[in-house]
């Protein structure tokens, strides 16, 4: 939160005002969009061949993030941004959002503000609707939940129910940034807090950094496979980590998986990073998670469509379910993948 | 919350856990819901000739309710209720609810069971179906985001704006009850507050109590209108008070209102005990809330058709805009009519 500039408390407005406040600038941008925020409920209407696709996150203070070290117009971002991930990694095409926030006393409007303008910013960019909301006071922390809406034509959804037996897994981009980044910013507050006096040492972070606090959703994804004319067999994005992910593909789907550990795609960055922190960068991208990358399965028919494109990894492929859930090491070792979360990152054995 | 039980810690689940705990008895009824809870986001498909409603609330604790007094059964019937109050109150059919929580560690898996007993009666009672959401930890109090889904036939919802000159005031029910109630278990707090010893005084109370802790969306006034043939041309429910909702009608219709105290619908308990209180039961009416009745204006040409039901009182009617908005007290005299909340109710001068 930026302290330098003036501060007026949310109490000059008034609940009413606070609203009226916020929405005064919302752009409705969908046709689909019959009516937005300022009646009981909103109204969407889509055509007769289209599905709608909805999604919801609950983001707590202390829990999800930190307004410590976490710039109120990024987490604005990056609260839309997940929500709208959930939507993209459907195949569907986000059209329209509700944002209920709960709001301390503590807050000034100026930092309402810069949250709401992460918000219409990530609308934006996305080119999405906020339709409705609630906004009240909170006697404890920021509550942000948000709810997406958004549309695929019937039957077309990517589930992750769907993979077969032989289907290749392919990640975007890259993995493990986020949470490295996370890393960072946490060290850099235990210093801070155990000697103010310290700059923080964030230089040559920039990537990690800005895939923690303003990650991008992947709707070119989308886009490319569709002129690619590749059909995925299930897809997730990635919130939880790799690992969770995949398995959640597995028991959707009834199938096992081999995942290759030299094929996993991190940012030299990340990898250097992990190793300063002690860390196994392969552990890292299996349970970091945040990346908001798509994890998905394709038929091996659509191996040449995909084939050398910078934004797509095979990272392993599907078997049947007899055989497990199972990671290859760069030894050829084969061990069995656990989704364990952040409780699953721990430093290496000196 | 009943402490007489054994009481697991939500630890033992895990979030994965908890979120399958609490979603493996959900059940889908509705047609549109083609996928509910287990993917990224779920998916509904209405028919061609109708259009999606959509409404959302965030319930937190300390501000919108109270754990000591509120059973979590009714907090969890109560907050899907909210929602369904706002899809029904623009005339709509509520299908679907995303639920989301956040849940301190203070919490067992029984008080969560039961918060979620109340969320699946309410939706049993409604006919709506639990197609997702999002579950996690809270380092503060509960959290609660419901948002709500519903269709209405394309252009037939009942908005704010629509009422016109002449027009009739309706209203559902009975109001201020809910606001006694809260008044009700509040000085009972007190009173156990400072004795614990003495038992809470709430007999022959039991009518405001339900109105508080466990009210119903209008959803049978719907049919009703819809049977007589009436169409409202403005309608909103009462979640902040009479006043308030009544001046969301005048604003978004550019209209004018008169109100008349004497024709307001009080049930004798909530009188009694605004007496009782020290307060007026007409402020106690007009600020109190929570009452999610349903406030509508209709033609006068329809005023055959409603004259003498039970559920329903014209309080009022519509004037032009250059009128203002005035509540004509009981001898006659005139008041401008102010939106004060709970502020405005304030003991009277003895």
């Amino acid at each position: 939160m930026n302290t330098n500039e003036t501060q007026t408390p949310i109490s000059t407005l008034g609940e009413f005002g606070l609203i009226n406040h916020l929405t005064e600038k919302v752009t409705i941008r969908n046709k689909s969009t019959v009516k937005g925020i300022g009646d009981d409920a909103a109204i969407v209407k889509y055509d007769a061949d289209q599905e709608t696709l909805i999604s919801t996150d609950l983001l707590l203070e202390g829990i999800h993030f930190d307004l410590s070290y976490t710039p109120l117009k990024h987490l604005g971002y990056k609260s839309v941004v997940v929500n709208l991930s959930d939507i993209i990694a459907m195949g569907g095409k986000p059209q329209q959002i509700t944002v209920s926030l709960g709001i301390s006393s503590k807050f000034s409007i100026e930092a309402v503000d810069e949250l709401y303008q992460g918000i219409t910013l990530a609308c934006d960019t996305y080119g999405v609707d906020i339709i409705g909301g609630d906004t009240t006071g909170s006697e404890t922390g920021l509550v942000i939940s948000i709810t997406a809406l958004g549309t695929t034509t019937p039957n077309s959804a990517f589930c992750r129910k769907g993979a077969n037996d032989n289907d290749l897994v392919v990640v975007t981009g890259d993995l493990g940034s986020a949470y490295m980044g996370l890393q960072l910013l946490n060290r850099e507050k235990t210093v801070w807090k155990a000697n103010p006096n310290i700059q923080p040492d964030l230089d040559g972070n920039d990537y990690v950094l800005e895939r923690q606090l303003k990650p991008e959703a992947r709707a070119d994804i989308i886009r490319f496979l569709n002129e690619l004319e590749v059909t995925p067999t299930s897809m997730i994005d990635i919130s939880d980590g790799l690992s969770s992910e995949i398995k959640h593909i597995c028991e959707a789907s009834q199938v096992g998986v081999n995942l290759y550990e030299d094929k996993f795609p991190i940012d030299p960055t990340t990898v250097q990073l992990a190793i300063d922190f002690n860390l196994n960068p392969t552990t890292v991208v299996l349970n970091g998670g945040e990346d908001y990358e798509l994890l998905f399965t394709v038929s091996t028919k659509d191996f040449d469509k995909i084939k050398g494109n910078p934004h797509m990894t095979v990272i392993g492929h599907i078997t049947d379910k007899s055989f497990g859930e199972n990671l290859i090491l760069k030894d050829g070792h084969s061990i069995e993948l656990k989704a364990q979360g952040w409780n699953g990152i721990k430093p290496e054995e000196e």
